[in-house]
């Protein structure tokens, strides 16, 4: 199969659709797990498969540093390697380079940098993003694109707009070069990967109309906003996804990086974004944080000691049908396993159970009463209750 | 249910039988996954049922320090509690009190020490280990036993079995009377629970035989021999369970606690045992370390790193079925949760699919072929190939 996305319903601002990739379609919009490195934190392949989760997101910059994206290609790509049959998108690595490795410096060529495992030296290019990616041999690749600061003034924002532009146009390059087995000693691991372009432009709603307008130019198989979720208020987030999607062909997905907040993901869609991912629902599970249709919960907390009720009175996943909050607040204390595997499976089902309602109600055209809903409900209660 | 047990099937020494508790029917012999807090590290209730354990293990020390056996009583018992509806055995305690806990003192009332986690200071008799085994509600409850270190002069062996046999004495006067409720501020979760003495006697064949028969004769639903695996040799300790099991009821299941290897339970079952717990498969497992039909192999090691094989070429279970040595080694390199979760489902299955190997040999009187094979197999291949 080849990359492609059509739409099967829309309502207002929100789009329901299916993705097809060279693993298998996706029902969007959609939510990826993080898998960094290949895995997602506690729970199984199979687990992720109960849970409905259609794809996996895994990290460039964890797999190409260990355990290395040559060995990854000699097992036949990631999909082989670790044994997930499904769909795949592989971010760029660049976030990580930005906020994980040391001694960093960025020019024209590429971000140079000091692994944080080794300290050995890299340098990610746009050129060496798209082969490390072709070697994994994801299902969806996305260009490098230079993560700017918050705040950054539009100066600055324009100039690392432009520069991340240069890039995608470099990368689109090689892709094309990848693609046709142009690139000697690089393993092209699945032949139907499709590249995304990525928008930048901060804050600034021109700049992000700008950016979207030349990516488009350069032409992916589809589109992604970056550089947000990354400390703005929200309000400013919605506000940029709302300058953006405009720009953005109609008939492609849309996937707005890194976020976020349940809240996020319902007011993202209903401004026409179809993809997501975030690593909330998993870190927060394993920090003890669970999500609910009322609000979140911190299970270390010691009012749920004797508290012989599910985390949440309406929600189905395995950890709620078998686990008192009694019992996960002393899993926590105990430090056990256990307690990072029976939150995470509980904050994923929230997630992807939130998608599936989601996606329900645009099918139905109700979504905007399913939003109302959903913000009334979370309104209506304090946190941690 | 009450208590019960009857041999289905015999074949030398070794005897396949049908353990009734209070939660269900154990088929032994049968090996115990050890769920220390509550919880079998790294598996889900839902994946050890799937596995086809019985039966779980869980350790009193902990679980009366931490959450506590009153709150645990609260909750309705351990079963309710942790959400695990088949049968539990649970220690009681005095292992772990002579292992992991700080300035320890024992004298003939009973153990005092200071917990590992906190400092505070408590008190465990045969009455307190009997009275907090009753409010955890366990299907099968253990005498608080002197645990000698080894080596020990026979002298002190013999003082220290004399004691097991005073406390012994004193724990089930205390079992019978919380089963007739005459013992007011203990909740007693499971009127079902059983109570098993233990032989102890170190490496002593005269004091193992007569601690055998005083135990036999205070009278338990079954009996366990303690003391062993704790450094002696195999041989020796194969040697002491031949020479205390023609001293021990036929009728009446017999456990060998805390063993062991592979190796040691199908040498302990052509002896008469029945039933088994060790940490080994699980704690072995987050090390890294797999049991395998042709040895043990450490999937840290560097041959491994692109080793596409599954870690047992004639194992069925979900890690052999979905991951290859290359994707567990990189699993555990980058200190994955799911390295720990995936290597403890492999070593449990070796467990539990060795133990059904043992009773389907029993049954069909082909233990003796099963057995040779077994260490034929083992002996054949280099450890780590």
């Amino acid at each position: 199969m080849s990359f492609d996305f059509h739409l099967t319903h829309t309502d207002g601002g929100a789009r329901r659709g299916l993705m097809t990739t060279a693993h298998g379609v996706v029902e969007t919009p959609a939510f990826m797990p993080v898998g960094t490195q290949g895995a997602v934190k506690g729970v199984t392949h199979s687990e992720l498969d109960a849970l409905g989760a259609e794809i996996l997101l895994s990290n460039t910059y964890h797999l190409y540093l260990r355990p290395g994206d040559d060995l990854i290609a000699r097992r036949g790509g990631l999909h082989r390697f670790i044994g997930w049959t499904k769909p795949i998108l592989t971010d760029s690595g660049g976030y990580q380079v930005f906020s994980l490795s040391n001694r960093r410096t960025v020019d024209e060529t590429g971000a140079h940098f000091r692994s944080h495992l080794d300290g050995s030296a890299h340098s990610l290019t746009p050129e060496k993003a798209a082969d490390i990616q072709a070697q994994l041999g994801s299902d969806i690749a996305m260009v490098l694109d230079e993560c700017l600061a918050h705040p950054a003034t539009e100066e600055v924002a324009r100039r690392s707009m432009e520069r991340t532009l240069r890039w995608a146009c470099r990368a689109r390059d090689r892709f094309l070069a990848l693609r046709d087995g142009l690139v000697p000693g690089v393993t092209v691991s699945n032949r139907g990967q499709a590249q995304f372009g990525i928008v930048q432009g901060s804050v600034f709603p021109r700049l992000r109309e700008e950016s979207a307008r030349q990516t488009v130019e350069i032409g992916f198989e589809a589109y992604a906003i970056g550089g947000l979720s990354v400390g703005e208020p929200p309000d400013v987030m919605y506000d940029m996804v709302s300058r953006t999607t405009p720009g953005l062909p109609a008939d492609r997905p849309r996937y707005l990086m890194g976020t976020g907040t349940p809240e996020d993901l319902v007011e993202s869609v209903a401004r026409g974004i179809d993809l997501f991912d975030c690593v909330l629902p998993t870190r927060n599970a394993r920090n003890g944080q669970l999500f609910t249709s009322t609000g979140r919960i911190n299970i270390k907390n010691a009012r749920y000691a004797e508290d012989d009720r599910p985390i949440d009175l309406s929600c189905g996943c395995y950890t709620c049908r078998t686990c008192s909050r009694a019992y996960l607040r002393h899993l926590f204390q105990a430090g056990e396993i256990n307690s990072s595997t029976l939150n995470t499976l509980h904050n994923l089902h929230f997630y992807l159970d939130t998608l599936r309602q989601i996606r329900d109600a645009i099918a139905f055209r109700r979504f905007e009463s399913f939003r109302l809903a959903f913000h009334q409900s979370l309104s209506r209660h304090s946190h941690d209750s």
